[in-house]
């Protein structure tokens, strides 16, 4: 699993949850954090690179939990990669199509995302006669990181970004950036409680099962549970506490790799 | 100059008014920004790879505009650059100890900066009997790049970081971000109008103003204005208005450049 730093993680929780027997490879790029923030072109870039370091370390298959390179680079990947390669965005997608009853979905995300109108696609590659209401929240990220999750400035955050998403009459929201879940509570308090959140991490978990099934390619049945292994490219002090939150548990041993000469380099 | 995105156009402002016959030669890290966010090691390591693209391009003298990487890397950087490397934190600490009366400075940057206690060793070398109160404000980057200088929530936020700080009976705060400039109104606010705000790119574009005399390298008077170039690791569609609402004036045309094999290349 790649993501672009440890938002991710919240996409782990369910995939740990639905795949207990997969052992999981996870890559943080924390040192060019965060993707939401720059452009398509080095969004691809960056997630090119990061795919190539899990390819090496012998992969069967990617999950990209990443929203803003999702959005960018699933065609780069899934052209260069023989591989199963899973995005969250078809998976929110598909998740947002089953719960709206309106046929109005609202989509929120970086500002990378919002703008690769990923969603639109995916959504008109699904369905049709669906409305669209996309909004980019920037602030969102660094108030999750920053732990705010139930703070007032966080709440005055949410409904300034989500009030006019909300009178558009949507009935269903798509959290399109992993940080997301973390503030749920705030975010459901701004668009009101008749509204349906959809988080994409337990779709794309879904996903994932189906498509290792479909291509036998499932792990049996372990008697002991498999060793996970996490790389990033920084590491922050700070890093376990914030992790854990976004897991809901404890994180295995971490190894630190850089970008270097081309290729990725234990350190 | 470098830094780690286009926050250090806050000082090319200062720069360009101070010293108009200098030719000026940009280098913002916008691919891998934030570096207030990361781990000492690699900010350094970014900091080495971007002085080097400066070097390359023959320049007399390097400002290090970012607070985090003057932080870290200013003693990597004096090591191995043989020219003048002039950094912010030393200004600031500088101009600081000029305006303080009660000898009670507070400082203000992001949470790697604040961790370095780089203010702290700068201010203890120029001065003793000091107290120094540091605060980490990692919300205020992400408020000032959406462009929220006079918002409600940038208040809020602002009270949040800043009322322990004013408590503690601070008469100067410094302003240890080059972003902080843009919310200059809504921090005073914050800390009371008996607090005197410094910002640290008067003090640096004084300080490179004096050690190119020293050196004798300060450039002859010119009939016509030198040709400044400005080169980022990425380019995003916003990048302009914030980047004009940071300089104050008109950008010069931008050239990207990307880190390969080691080195940068243009794109």
């Amino acid at each position: 699993m790649f993501d672009s730093g440890i938002g991710g993680l919240t996409v782990v929780r369910e995939l740990l949850r639905q795949l207990p027997d997969e052992r999981l490879l996870y890559f943080g790029d924390t040192a060019r954090l965060p993707y939401g923030t720059k452009s398509g072109e080095t969004v691809t870039r960056f997630t090119l690179e990061a795919a190539e370091f899990l390819r090496e370390h012998d992969i069967k298959a990617l999950v990209v939990a990443c929203n803003t390179a999702s959005a960018y680079a699933l065609p780069a990947l899934q052209e260069r990669l023989t591989l199963p390669v899973v995005g969250v965005i078809e998976s929110g997608a598909r998740a947002a199509l089953e719960a709206t009853r309106n046929r109005k979905i609202g989509v929120i995300g970086t500002s990378a995302t919002v703008a690769s109108l990923a969603y639109h696609r995916a959504v008109e590659r699904l369905a049709t006669g669906v409305e669209i209401v996309a909004h980019a929240c920037p602030l969102f990220v660094p108030l999750a990181e920053e732990g705010w999750t139930h703070h007032e400035v966080t709440r005055l955050v949410a409904r300034e970004y989500l009030t006019p998403v909300a009178a558009r009459g949507v009935d269903t929201v798509v959290l399109g950036c992993t940080h997301y879940p973390i503030l749920k509570d705030v975010i459901q308090e701004a668009v009101g409680p008749q509204v349906r959140l959809v988080d994409a991490g337990e779709g794309t978990a879904r996903a994932l099962s189906e498509r290792l099934e479909a291509e036998g390619l499932r792990a049996p049945k372990s008697a002991s549970p498999p060793e996970h292994r996490i790389f990033l490219s920084d590491l922050l002090p700070a890093f376990r506490a914030t992790s854990e939150r976004f897991l809901g548990q404890k994180l295995p041993p971490v190894e630190v790799v850089h970008w270097q000469d081309e290729r990725w380099v234990r350190v």
